[in-house]
């Protein structure tokens, strides 16, 4: 895998949608094949079959409703492993075809979570209008493209591959959501850690009690290893059995990191490694640096104590 | 609330959809009115004006993918609670006109997510039909029924509402999937203590860090109160605050809940109490039955221990 | 008990040691009737028969070494509380009768542990004396005061009792070694809350393990409750059941440390409460002032979070 | 150190006391040279300088009250390790010359703590009789062969070493307290794990809060390794410097406690490892067998994650 960076992508379709956009900001991606898939398995299958070396697929907080879908789909067969993350900004466009005034319009096309997501922009600004349910934010576009509809909710690439007029961006109730979408790729070397990376992993026990749950933490907190994400979801295979998806920042390669690995692999039915994969930079704010290790939890404590515990052993 | 048993119910729509076969298993609702709603928004929000008394909406694992935007809705206005929870089977069906032979069809109507549980099924039994996208397993049922397409994948009261002929049920690939739908009214006296309840709660902590959320866990934790589903969610209103969706075993009137409870609020930014009610037995199997207090931990303990720090107190 | 001040003090002694040097620091004991008692659990006994209103005894990092015996004394029999503690520095002095100088020392007595405090300072001021074991710091005074050896190493009340010479003071190797000892009364209304008060505990578990002392640690931290010192014991009743002994910062009358305690109560076998007392206050430096409530874990908090789980029980 | 037993032994002293009885339960020492020393301190020391090979002294529940002592001593100067531990029953009994009835004996010779811990027994049976201090059990027994005083309560040595007459056995209160002794030499090859083991640990910690000391013991709990003993003591050395004391299950060759150990030290202000070795096995009763490794902390479990963790590595 290293070395031969993928060509073929497949993302999350159809086109013109949040995803297709994301893919795009990939510099290899926009220079190699880009095949839409009609749903996150058929993507993630694409790759584990082969036809592929990559998908872009929805991961948090997506528009299209694929995160647990995602989650499920990427345990659900052979192994894969996030090597990139894309976060991108939700911007909702109010798109229609050239001289369609905001005053005529009557119908509005779009997916449900898309114009549940511009609710209030929709109550204030086109009160009487109505809202006409469609599959995806790229066929709210070419609704709008051929007239069935006066206008659409849309990402602005949809806006733009179908020409249309954009009479309002950023009409989403809240200006700051994003999506966050993986690039997924068959098992290989993880990319190398840059200081600011993260961490995917499922994390399976046996029972859903709290306390199951906080001997899987305690396995992060020791090692000084952070948590920016939990999910819990039952899994289909067995009644009882719990999976957590973790997102944890550090490197695999780092010793804490590996350390608390070790340890989750132990304790757990089984931990699934998802992928070590540097941590998207979207702001140069502050807050939003990379997060040092905690005192004690640098690879060079690591070393020293190593060495201590052998000089120990040795007498 | 309590002595006058909601009447007007909404739910999430359209009809034909497993929101409306869970509503149906209320017996109150099943003589009461039932309205769809376009969303879980709106159908939260006619609650909120007072237009519906309760709302029945997906919690968990939904197949309308609503879990999420539950959530948040559920958070986003004034205060709702959950009182009362259905658990549905996840059960599609292949369903026709009458007279049409598996070997007909051409086509499937389906909703992406339903088409996605039924992957390996299709796959094996109907590998040359093409999969058409649909915005709800009831719009699949309508085309099967109009003749727009040869077959739906939809629920089993889709298939009778639209007098479809079922060809094949449990189609789904894991055959023990279930929805949990929420019935969510205005704030009220929660119903009774059963010994078999569930608490909901939001609980928003101002850092992702793991040590934050282990203090949450550990307020639980103490006062032995389980955890059975957690989902993370950065919320929208400001960087870096995280809310955490919790469901425990207990109610509020329980005195390890009520400390448990005092201790959250303590320790987060906010505590959103979503509701005690009764855990939905689906199955009569042993492993099923409600959860014991673990030992110190029943309302007995509790009165004992008040009782002997007075004594110390007083001298 | 509040109201009366003691009056009838009993004391470890014999006379002259730093026992009878605390009990003199507080002024209504300076006022009183000072008994010395031949042993800590004779000096416990006296107060539980009544013959004595309060008994001043070692409790940590004593010279005398009584620290165990005073745990395992305090517990073995009818209750008792410490309402205050005292610190004193632990000052060592070299003393002889007047006339004798230091090159005349030929024999130094010494209670063994004393003797060890100052190994250092002996090997390189007197190399050649021969150390002498006596009984106690005050029986050292007495046999150099008789001429039986030539020098002591006393307390120096000890010394001025005996009417000696100092030859040298603060001889003990650490020179901010403390010894802190405890007034312990029969049960009765604590001492009110200064905001700046110690608790005593002592906690039993059937077992040993981590996990077990692990739940006892929890229940303070989870409330915020800091540990200044922890020691645990086999009891001598049953095999395999533990004692800790806990010194917690705060009051039992703070919300915080009532919930605690009830806490305890109900996660341990027994609990036995040894008094809540003003912590003493030694030195004027900052890093000693009272350490405030976490965030929180105040008064206020407690209150407010009781408001609020009440709203929540009423609807 | 392996390969050459030790052959100069000391203890702490004086003659026929409970730490010679400890120390001639060691074959080698039996066939050795033994010496006593004055101190706790003289005997660490005259291991550390070579003059001896190894020093038996009291580390735990001692009637000699050395326990304290003993710890500060281990870590007060050049390193030392446990090699071993006895753990002796604390049989005090009776004893008196030839010929001297109970009903004759008007004073008691016992050091201090050894009548304490007998003292119900003299109330019941003695309650005429004095009790006279004395600086050591092997001092009371001379001071009954002298004629000194009538009878004297020391260990069962000292009374034979004294050609006494032993009027009752087992008289202490607590039938069943025991006195652990370690065996002390300098830093070598630790004896070979024998799966029933025991590691001694002072672990610093730079400030007294129960969160610093939870850090310590979840360093131990994540690795399953259990605590049989902790004493916290302040540390002359700096002020709010803490030690603690700790006993634990298992061998510093072990998978788990080297993982533990190493964890100790990275968030420590520094831990001393005080040694491996066998526990003592003092009856045969189930309740005392080895403790085996908890789910997932064997070594094999170790293995088995360090190579998965170099599988997902590689990729």
């Amino acid at each position: 895998m290293p070395g031969t960076p993928p060509t073929r992508y497949v993302y999350l379709g159809p086109e013109g949608t949040f995803a297709e956009q994301a893919l795009r900001t990939i510099p290899a991606a926009e220079r190699g094949q880009r095949t839409p898939a009609r749903s996150v398995g058929e993507a993630l299958d694409a790759v584990r079959s082969g036809d592929a070396d990559a998908a872009l697929v929805p991961l948090e907080n997506s528009i299209g409703g694929g995160v647990g879908v995602t989650l499920d789909e990427m345990v659900a067969g052979a192994p894969l492993v996030i090597t990139r993350e894309v976060v991108l900004p939700v911007e909702f466009v109010l798109a229609t075809r050239h001289g369609v005034a905001r005053a005529d319009i009557r119908s509005v096309a779009a997916h449900p979570q898309a114009s549940t997501q511009c609710r209030g922009w929709l109550r204030d600004n086109l009160p009487d209008a109505v809202v006409v349910d469609v599959l995806s934010n790229a066929a709210a576009a070419r609704s709008a493209a051929t007239g069935e509809h006066d206008a659409a909710i849309c990402a602005p690439i949809g806006a733009s591959q179908q020409r249309l007029s954009v009479l309002a961006d950023k009409i989403a109730d809240h200006g700051d959501a994003v999506t966050r979408f993986a690039l997924v790729s068959r098992p290989g070397t993880p990319p190398p850690a840059t200081g600011d990376d993260r961490t995917s992993l499922a994390v399976y026990i046996a029972h859903d009690r709290v306390g199951a749950l906080l001997a899987v933490l305690m396995e992060l907190a020791v090692r000084g290893v952070n948590l920016t994400r939990i999910e819990s979801r039952p899994t289909g295979e067995a009644l009882g059995r719990y999976a957590f998806f973790l997102d944890c920042t550090g490197h695999v390669a780092d010793d804490r990191m590996g350390e608390a690995l070790r340890g989750l692999r132990r304790v757990s039915a089984e931990v699934r490694f998802l992928g070590s994969y540097p941590r998207h930079r979207w702001t140069d704010s502050e807050s939003d640096g990379p997060v040092p290790a905690p005192p004690g939890q640098s690879d060079v404590d690591y070393t020293d104590a190593a060495a201590w515990l052998d000089r120990i052993r040795r007498g």
